[in-house]
């Protein structure tokens, strides 16, 4: 390649990036820190955007007897959206609990217009109930944003 | 073996039969009908409890631009709990729409003293919405009870 | 009026009857009973369709230190809709719990062909958390039916 | 009063200022903003604890034909607790609908070291059904944070 080729090929790349739109894509893969401080890692995805992790208790969380708990999958395609849903079950556990826990997240990636993701969540929490006369109080319901850790 | 003991023998294992506890078992394989006249067709579990399946819109569900739609979930061991919790995700397939729209299922399954069956979950469904400001309206929460279908 | 447009008369008022539809309408006063075999007994609506009244736990509730609670509520104005939706407030009352607990209700009453009432709702059953960092514990989620104690 | 006396005066109320222990309750009266840029305009108490008021649109709700609606709740006494609890109904006035929609908020006021109150709710929002085969859909569910305007 000619010198002059070179520059032309440099010129082209550097004007690919400047003009660009912002095409950063909203994907679950890395670390996430919640509101509450906790924190989520997440896989990179599979060919059928199924992902798996953990959840690690944070501080304060109130629920001290936390252990780190896998999570497992999926969001929408990135191809086809750009900030896509997602749900996600975690089965917890716990220390010197008999008592299975697990909650479903089920939310949507937001992508700010300086590339920033956000990830808005609602969740259930069920404890095993014994009987249906107990069923009624085994739900909690809340809310959770996560922020990339970087 | 004389014809006393052979008796005896019979007796001990009709004794037996009538005693043992009824040991049905919660699995959520099989065929389902919803309180709201949906049909519901999930797999034999894999050795990790997970499976798949596809929900059935019924007559009068209200959203008649629903189609066969499928699901992913999994469930406790019921090696280890007789009435385990499970999960599941639906994503909705809707002629004629570009939202995408999915549930999140959470329940139990509760085995009554005749051995019957009964699904009781709660559920959020999710709009995808086009930006953050947008996202408080998204989800909406009920609940669900499904029989089994024999 | 002679003989026959007397007969016609009769004829005409009690067909009428007969083909007038069910103009019964939901009213939350009067006493009610749970798919929790709990029991709700509700005052005589005001003017502004305010109402107040009384949640009594059932048998088997499962927060046995349950004691009869006081609720307060509206309904919308039925001049105006014949299935109208209703929303009111339980402050539950603990033997022996410092902890407040509050529960609030939110539904439709709906009349069937016979005239036969039944109210639908979801809850949230909020505890009393100590600080903000605990807060996302504290909420509950479920539904609730009801069918009229005649 | 002599000069020292008068210094010592202002010492103490000083040290009265310093030491005192931040009594700041939490209210519900007065005006505050939520986390989705709504206005909530709450009346001053009545003896038991109940308040009524107007909730606000904001600019960016996405119901943009949001009225100015009235609101009814109460609040526990905060002689009893410095954190109370509440609860609150909406109901919304819209521009150009007949279907009616009722908010009901249930929630905590939580109050910083600096004196800064924040109430935490969660909401239901329940538009009216024809009937209960399409009672499933008419319930969403949210949080809101709201802060007071000063």
């Amino acid at each position: 390649m000619g010198r002059s080729a070179f520059f032309a090929l440099v010129l082209a790349l550097a004007l690919a990036v400047c003009v660009a739109p912002v095409e950063r894509k909203c994907l679950l893969s890395g670390s996430w820190r919640s509101d509450t401080s906790c924190r989520m890692v997440v896989s990179t995805l599979d060919k059928d955007n199924r992902f798996s992790g953990f959840y690690l208790p944070g501080p304060a969380a109130g629920y001290s007897e936390l252990l780190t708990s896998p999570l497992e999958g999926s969001q929408q395609d990135t191809e086809l959206v750009p900030q896509p849903t997602f749900s996600f079950t975690v089965n917890w556990r716990l220390q010197d609990s008999e008592t299975a826990r697990t909650s479903v997240f089920l939310g949507q990636c937001y992508v700010d217009p300086k590339g920033e993701e956000t990830l808005h969540a609602l969740w259930l929490l069920r404890e095993a109930a014994d009987s249906p006369a107990e069923d009624w109080k085994g739900t909690r319901i809340g809310t959770s944003t996560f922020t990339r850790i970087k």
